[in-house]
């Protein structure tokens, strides 16, 4: 039973060095989801923006054209807050706070604030203060490296079973001519790039990236009424790893967040994973995508290595995943583009990554060391 | 129709200079709320630690007990986060996100960050940047006193008004024990108070305080057999000024959010201005709890000063307010504390400042320029 749906999406052009600010981006992320969706900026009155470089509320009050807002809220969740907003603006809508909810979500940190500045803007969790910083653990490649570190060990997961992830997720990039990646890469590529933080090579990493991108969420019944063909949140879940603040602490370093939210999203879906037609994981390195499908129950805990193997993530294998080159390959915009992704491939809109009837899809995210969100979206009828 | 109840509420010592973090406040006003309600860490599946100074959910599922948490969000709106909070628990647990929501604050603003590093964690509203802070108007009082200094050139609003609700606010501080401030003042001491920015003296102004208090929140069905008297959330609304990061640019600058949100929150709650027993309105500065009774409909704009002249805001007059002691005289907890005394009057449990017969009452938050923030509040059946 969906209580809402997402009905229009929006993205800016992805760049590097951009000379435009986080909120000039967020702000035309914003109008191009809201006019996608035959809206006016005086139609929204539910704001939830994505957090780390996100303006407040406000500033849509003031500026945009909102005169009567009536819920806003962060979901402070990094990487895992797009989903996180997904559910939110879900409950919002359900419980009545609010109509029409805009998640928009907009960065510069390619030529704005760099990686370095970035990180006194990461919540300062005490675990990761006491336990990672020491070590001299201080960016994401460092923090996750010790979970893929210890797949690896625990169950002979090999760096060319993340290559894979890699190139198919680069292939993806390369179809619906918005990535920041505009070349092929060959798992020989992968093997050969350099080693940023082991066993993380470049080619495991996402990209910094300039940009925006948004989502525009309201009831199912308001939906049918609107310009786009309605995609319905069917059941969404966050979850957080045990002792989600240190990662080196916790009883299982492989399991993360997306665990716990992936049997209760299903559960309020009421589908099965053999009803997912194309899944958008959270990508922020490719092992990231490796232990998420073991913990969202595609494999079991371990399998994830030899099931990406032999194409089944690639357009036309069995689970074709992060089909617009995700952050590995298309844009770093904090899985927001996967939701605009996700809603796209259930339109039947994405263009040649189009997976052929996709009718069932699955967005994750993952984020501030594990946490995790799952939302399962349908196609509905206009 | 209640959709949620707040079942426990705890404080901490409300002092000045202490050694204790925000954090430990934090958690010390948490583990007595959920004792109040007669659970344990683990029945919380949800928290909304108020912004500012709050710690991040992830320390509540590392340290604290929690092992399934569902759900987690931010309201950012500084002193309306509560009320907005407390809106926000009611839809999550109404759309099924989880069950029971913990709303924590904790501060060391006297003895740890102090006034002036605060400044730097408010949000950088792009209004205020350009039209309040080029004038030298940084601090909230700075930032407020045109407002105020509006209200008399237009109303003939006075000083002295100002002063009476700084008197009966204190003269409630001194009922309950736990108040920062331990001696009456007069009219007189209000008035050669010294002035801190036009028209604001030191006595309209909020205190520096260090402290923790919090609040929990579930079902009503489950509320029933809880600990205590449940006390039910009829309706409540945010609301926002027409542009609300500029307040001098505004089309009316005694106008604040509160008056979109009382209208909503009324209807909401299926109750009248009659009906309210027990109103705790956010007081960072008297002249705040004044265009709030405006705002919120208990007389007519302009009409504030002889209104709260007679007594009306006292123990035993038309509409007893802060009988706690607010902001002004008991401890600046960002309203969290407007909410536990709420409770405690609905639950007949408020001590020598009791309102007799006290069944309904009203809260209100106020923030970051002027969000606004309204509750309605009644004793439930247990």
């Amino acid at each position: 039973m969906s209580r809402a749906s997402v009905v229009g999406v929006g993205e800016t052009e992805y760049t590097k060095r951009s000379p435009r600010t986080a909120l000039q981006h967020q702000l035309e992320a914003s109008l191009t989801a809201i006019a996608d969706a035959g809206l006016t900026p005086g139609d929204v009155d539910g704001v939830i923006p994505i957090g780390i470089t996100g303006a407040p509320v406000e500033e849509y009050v003031a500026d945009f054209g909102i005169t009567d807002l009536r819920f806003s809220a962060v979901v402070p969740h990094g990487g895992a807050s797009a989903v996180g907003a997904l559910q939110l603006a879900g409950a919002a809508i359900a419980a009545g706070l609010c109509s029409t909810v805009l998640v928009p979500f907009g960065r510069n940190t390619s030529s704005g604030a760099k990686a370095g500045q970035r990180i006194h803007t990461m919540p300062q969790f005490h675990f990761v203060s006491e336990y990672e910083r020491p070590a001299g653990n201080i960016a994401p490649a460092q923090l996750y490296a010790p979970m893929a570190r210890r797949h690896m060990e625990l169950y002979g997961t090999t760096s060319e079973q993340f290559g894979e992830i890699a190139v198919s997720t680069r292939e993806h990039a390369l179809l619906n001519g918005r990535g920041l990646m505009t070349r092929p890469i060959t798992l020989a590529d992968h093997q050969a790039s350099r080693m940023i933080t082991d066993p993380f090579r470049l080619l495991d990493c996402s990209l910094e990236s300039d940009g925006g991108a948004a989502f525009v969420v309201t009831s199912p019944e308001r939906a049918r009424d609107l310009a786009q063909t309605p995609v319905d949140l069917l059941g969404s879940a966050m979850g957080h790893p045990d002792s989600p603040s240190s990662i080196t602490q916790r009883p299982d370093l492989t399991r993360v967040g997306v665990a716990k939210a992936a049997a209760l999203a299903f559960e309020a879906a009421g589908v099965t994973h053999a009803d997912i037609d194309v899944a958008e994981i959270y990508d922020c390195f490719t092992y990231i995508v490796l232990c998420q499908l073991e913990d969202l129950g595609f494999c079991a805990k371990g399998e994830g290595g030899p099931f990406v193997e032999g194409g089944r993530l690639r357009l036309g294998g069995e689970l074709p995943t992060n089909t617009h080159g995700g952050l590995l390959s298309q844009s770093h915009m904090l899985a927001v583009n996967h939701v605009v992704e996700l809603v796209r491939q259930l339109r039947g809109t994405a263009g040649a990554a189009q997976v052929a009837g996709a009718e069932t899809g699955l967005v994750t995210g993952y984020g501030d060391m594990g946490d995790g969100g799952v939302a399962i979206l349908r196609k509905g009828t206009s």
